[in-house]
């Protein structure tokens, strides 16, 4: 494991200042929200530490360099060749969405969510004044799938778009290019946009190969892809991501966003985003590397700690959608482990009424950490 | 001049990344947008490059010690007195307004704002769906004033809000106590909220005083104030500011801001932000002083060199606002100096109609870059 990416003693992460860190007591082991453990990659650090020191922290400038960048990144990665033109600069992930439902839906308008999904699209919708219309994954033994018959009778009530989530977070599903292509198929027919969230495309772990949206035929017409560097690269807390678009009618609605973009987007994350997209991959492989380590290591550890938590490892992303129903707890068994065993994990009612009996443990950390936190549960079990 | 706070020569300045240094060719001074050419205040640096050593970069944390920060240094500065529990972190002064706009106003509803004004409250108001209402500062031998007369007709027609710019960009004037206490007045008679703009009030310079909308008697039922460091501590790219409200009326107007206002949060700028208020006060009062050597500065040189070109210096800011009418050509005449000076202002009728024949200025630089700056606007004259 010595090309594993380091990590610092416990003691020193708890001197960061995120959320993460900040959100329960010193003595919790924080396995909750989306964000690494890890070093970050040096591009990122050397893009950063420069700025810094010639107090460049001036308003944003994303264009053209960002959408260069990604698009080079993108063709390296998933050979999805996109128009560094039609990328736009956004805070984030959230606004991406919210900004592009807002030029799409009209008040009361329905959009359609696949709980359980990542919690905040439960509020990005009402946020435009839509409404959420819910057709939830289906679920079989191989795990979490699209509900492609469910989605076409939802598609049929003409709602105002749907919020895919490509990969599916929590339940790490990377969706195949077959259903994808049938969803584009469907997206088309009933003329229903498709806002693509991608932001875990990155982290697609070895094994399962990632489709972005955009890169299927018929796509262009109906699609908007929103990604970032942000979650494969550690820096949420900067505020840049990318709303990428591959024709003229979505890209209609994005012209349609708050002038000037760039005025809401983090200066650091732009600088951040092309260092990691142009000198990242090297780093990125180690992490995936490191990640699926983390993802064979949780596999033993619950099997041997935890045998009644059921899972189905994820084909990307470093989260573990667990599901600890038998235990015969209530429906949040994460409130249990908090309080009992100090570890705190995301609670799987926030990611729709479907996560009942669920939590999310976030495994994009170090062994050791890994391996206290499935101990501790273990020793706590109801 | 020694104390001073020193400015990098241009070829590194040039090298710096944000809108400032990318808009225009190497060639062109850029005196235009709000971003200064200082070195950053030490304890901010100090702030950012433990962060980003750390790689505590994820999602930010601002409660409670941004507010205790703010209070702080609200309290030392200008005696006021505010809540920490009252503070809201939020993207920028401008998702400031904008959420509280579209917590107050409904589609279709007037917001007033006062031209010549900061070119963005222009596309604030359409981005809730509101409508502007213009009521023009009166402008008078000694400059520009609210006018408070037209503001009480405007206020009868039961607008949903007033976006007051205090200090008011880009005229640098710092409207005064008694001014805004009738303004307060109006107000509540007329029950028209008052959202603040009060990101220039760190840089009120010597011989003026800052008036916090908040700090008067009655405004609590009535006002919002939308503050941050970013202007004063030259970071507007870590995109972080604070909403702040003195009681339950206003707080409903924010309680209705998206959830968890901390995700669209620069976390890098919530640690600035907070080293800022907490250390910076003696790095800020050599600022102060430096821009008002600035001023007088330029008062000189505009004297000997474009004396055709009047204004009346700013009592806050290091914008300029000058009329260049009495040059005699159209009403962009930050269009012929760029083009045959190379120097980069912004355009006067980016603040409004009002602003036609104007330009603004930024004078945040070092002697050097603002003599060379005058000078060539000089030796292109029209």
């Amino acid at each position: 494991m010595s090309d594993e990416l380091p990590v610092a003693p416990l003691a020193e992460l708890r001197r960061r200042r995120s959320e993460k860190w900040r959100a329960f007591p010193g003595d919790v082991l924080p396995l909750f929200v989306a964000e690494m453990d890890y070093d970050l990659a040096p591009p990122v650090t050397a893009a950063l530490t420069e700025a810094v020191s010639r107090g460049d922290l001036g308003y944003a400038s994303s264009t053209p360099e960002l959408g260069q960048a990604l698009a080079a990144f993108a063709g390296r990665q998933w050979g999805w060749e996109l128009d560094p033109a039609q990328v736009t600069a956004v805070t984030d992930v959230g606004i991406g969405v919210v900004e592009t439902m807002r030029a799409l839906a009209r008040p009361g308008d329905a959009v359609v969510i696949s709980p359980p999904v990542y919690s905040p699209f439960f509020d990005w919708v009402p946020e435009v004044g839509a409404r959420i219309l819910e057709v939830p994954l289906a679920r079989g033994a191989a795990g979490y799938r699209l509900d492609l018959a469910a989605l076409e009778a939802a598609f049929a009530t003409h709602p105002a778009a749907y919020i895919l989530c490509n990969p599916h977070n929590p339940v790490g599903r990377v969706h195949t290019a077959d259903e994808l292509t049938e969803l584009v198929r469907l997206a088309r027919l009933y003329r229903v946009p498709v806002i693509s969230d991608e932001i875990h495309a990155p982290l697609v772990l070895p094994g399962a190969t990632f489709t972005p949206i955009l890169a299927l035929p018929g796509a262009a017409d109906i699609a908007v892809s929103v990604i970032s560097a942000s979650k494969a690269f550690n820096t949420a807390g900067l505020k840049c991501a990318a709303v990428v678009t591959a024709g003229p009618r979505m890209a209609q609605a994005v012209a349609r966003f708050p002038t000037n973009p760039d005025d809401r987007v983090g200066h650091l994350g732009v600088l951040a985003t092309i260092a990691a997209f142009t000198e990242g991959d090297a780093w990125l492989a180690s992490l995936r590397a490191t990640l699926a380590q983390r993802r064979t290591q949780l596999v033993d550890l619950l099997g041997s700690h935890l045998p009644t938590v059921t899972w189905t490892p994820p084909e990307a992303t470093y989260l573990a959608w667990l599901d600890a129903s038998a235990l015969g707890r209530d429906d949040e068994p994460r409130d249990h482990f908090l309080s009992r065993a100090r570890v705190a994990l995301e609670p799987g009612t926030k990611f729709g009424a479907t996560g009942a009996g669920h939590m999310r443990l976030n495994f994009a950390t170090s062994p050791e950490i890994l391996t206290e936190a499935v101990k501790r549960m273990a020793t706590a079990l109801p």
